[in-house]
């Protein structure tokens, strides 16, 4: 048997990440997939627009082998973060032979060169960064600087303009640090460009086909017809998805529509001001990726919250990115804390493989990462009762999180509340 | 100057409230009527239907000269509590001559009866309830029938059947312990009986207009027509409260529906959700008025939340009040802690007079208060800088239930925020 592995958050599934799950095979000689997602939170700081047992499902009728959840605290991280969480997490299982990553470049040696001086950091390389951090520069256009003029080259440093090739980049100084023996691949994104919203003939973006699912849930009135975007059919938006996303993830959608989905960052609105009101500025601080600024600018920017996500608008300076804030907010929504993330680092990163679905004419996988991983194999709630200590919080920390986003939905959407310690594992 | 002064909700007010003032003064002999109300929360242990400003506005458009806010950890206690704190603030005024309650029975010898009996609590009663305690019996059935048994009347007892004659109790009980110099009236209550949902000509219940009001605010959709309730334009409405609502208030209802009002419990179901799936039931007993029991069976109910009220009334058992299990929730929600009231009634329960409006034609009670109380006016939010403490906790508290209820409005209506800091004082 021979594995690939792939780092992902489908949000949502489409036709780009099947290309992904069957070119990986391809190109490695893999027979089998296992994928590291998000779990119900991503990586832009945001809620995924659905539930992360829906999109498993979808992988797995697409071809993925095995689905496995991203501890929430990695999924939300930093690229930097988030990388190392996911890398570390298939170096840990012992089985993975490849990963296999999209970029927009398609050029691995590139990412390479640029891995290892981002690894490394050379004096003359900090310097220059921390000049033009001091210039106000934020920190994504500060490194892009400081490594065209280390190494000279405009064109490299230019690959970190795109949003996939620096995640790969992150991929591969996990990979160099921790010494995995896991090879890496890349493949050329089979889809527009990440930040385009607008759909192209067959490979959107998944931010595209987010757009075209918040069109259906839109609640502007068009009072002068009496009627609102709500009433649009989703037949229409149906038609527009039959050619973005697998025929077989189809059903999954219409029957899930306006039940599962979609979600959004201002479903959450309230329980963020909440969590705000009942805070002071320094408390605030505790929480990952807030800043002592950000914590002082959430605070006197209070008054003028409307809703989640205008308050992340509001609180953007020029010295942090959006996702950076969107970040921030999260964790302290979620409570996720940075000594949260310390003690874990601290403790190995990983404490058990959270396992959401697995492929039937792949099962003999489960017992082969029963037998090799370093990691406990988490199927039933019952496995959750066996950790302790910092595996027990860092388990906690996902289960609250999920049932949040339940709690959202059935609020949302009027349906039942389902436990995240009962969900039972999806088999395809 | 002759002061009477009066404990209320004004949940919303109406006519029945006018008379009350106006009838108080009348048998008094008052000139002036000081007003002790609940801020957003009311005591059955939900918000207001309506924000504090706008009900005191009302009331001092009828009469009312000043308004002050209960603070609310009394305006959500027991009837006890409530009482308590509510008398005792109006004594702390050093300037109120009268207190004038409305009770269903008219009869304040029979009330001050039952008040000293449950006051002085002789063996002879205590055994008898703590024998229908034993039987599973709630608090309010096992004393109404250890009185009845005490007393040897059972139309005595049967005074506790009624909410107002209750509240009356209580008033009573706490002036006698605190040997007020205050002078205790009742008047019968012009309205029909509280518990009524149904409108009488022009004296209906707070509850059958908050009924009404959120017949304006359903949201079942009628789709067979295509239109829903909400639809239901506002002026018919607005035709039927005009008998159960004083004229000078029609504008202030008119102008701020779907505004700043209708409140419900339901507004607040994610928030509370978000707070219970953040706790562990040992931390849930340090809330006001929630039990062990309660604690356990809320987490063992968790999984079937659907909403705010729903919850509320799944965790009904024979042995607690529905507004028992409704305030236990509220004090979770807003962080109302035993120890907070614990340290407050040991420091002598009031720390500040909170004026939230006044009428410019009494506005001489204003320095009168200011030289006589023993408690600071607070009018600017200056004066709420200055104090330290249990003062600055209290005062903490109430703030923050307030800046919620507005946040829940500003999401709700999609109107601005405006936080509590800044609320300049009402004059009429």
């Amino acid at each position: 048997m021979k594995i690939v592995g792939l780092i992902t958050e489908y949000n949502p599934f489409h036709n780009g990440h099947r290309y992904h799950i069957e070119e990986a095979k391809r190109i490695t000689g893999a027979d089998t997939a296992i994928v590291i997602m998000s779990g119900d939170y991503v990586q832009r700081g945001t809620p995924a627009v659905m539930p992360k047992r829906l999109r498993a499902e979808m992988a797995l009728k697409c071809g993925a082998s095995a689905v496995f959840e991203l501890p929430v605290c990695y999924a939300t991280g930093s690229a930097e973060l988030f990388a190392r969480g996911a890398v570390s997490f298939l170096d840990r299982l012992n089985i993975v032979d490849a990963l296999c990553f999209g970029s927009e470049c398609n050029d691995l040696e590139g990412l390479n060169t640029i891995a290892d001086i981002l690894l490394e950091e050379p004096p003359q390389y900090r310097q220059r960064l921390q000049a033009e951090l001091k210039e106000g520069k934020s920190f994504p256009a500060a490194r892009q600087e400081a490594l065209a003029a280390y190494s000279g080259s405009k064109d490299r440093a230019f690959l970190l303009n795109d949003p996939n090739n620096i995640l790969g980049i992150e991929y591969l100084k996990a990979l160099k640090k921790i010494k995995s023996s896991i090879r890496p691949y890349t493949i050329k994104r089979k889809e527009s460009h990440y930040h385009d919203t607008a759909l192209s003939s067959q490979y959107s973006s998944a931010s595209a086909i987010r757009s075209l699912l918040a069109y259906s849930s839109s609640s502007i009135h068009t009072s002068s017809f009496g009627s609102t975007f709500e009433n649009t059919p989703f037949s229409n938006i149906l038609g527009e998805l039959e050619s973005q996303v697998p025929s077989c993830c189809l059903e999954l959608l219409k029957d899930y529509h306006h039940v599962l989905y979609p979600v959004y960052q201002n479903d959450f609105s309230l329980i963020l001001k909440y969590k705000l009101l009942n805070k002071k500025p320094k408390e605030f601080i505790r929480y990952n990726d807030v800043s002592e600024e950000l914590a002082n600018r959430i605070c006197s920017c209070l008054n003028d919250f409307f809703n989640y996500k205008q308050f992340c608008e509001l609180l953007k300076t020029r010295e942090v990115t959006q996702t950076r804030i969107n970040r921030a907010l999260l964790h302290i929504m979620l409570g996720i804390k940075k000594e949260n993330i310390e003690t874990s680092t601290q403790q190995g990163g990983h404490f058990y493989a959270r396992l959401l679905g697995f492929r039937k004419d792949r099962e003999k996988i489960l017992p082969l990462i029963s037998k090799k991983s370093s990691l406990p194999l988490l199927v039933r709630s019952t496995d959750i009762e066996a950790l302790t200590g910092t595996a027990k919080k860092m388990l906690t920390q996902d289960i609250l999180a999920s049932n949040l986003y339940t709690s959202v939905i059935t609020d949302k959407y009027k349906t039942a509340f389902a436990n995240e310690y009962n969900q039972p594992v999806i088999k395809v």
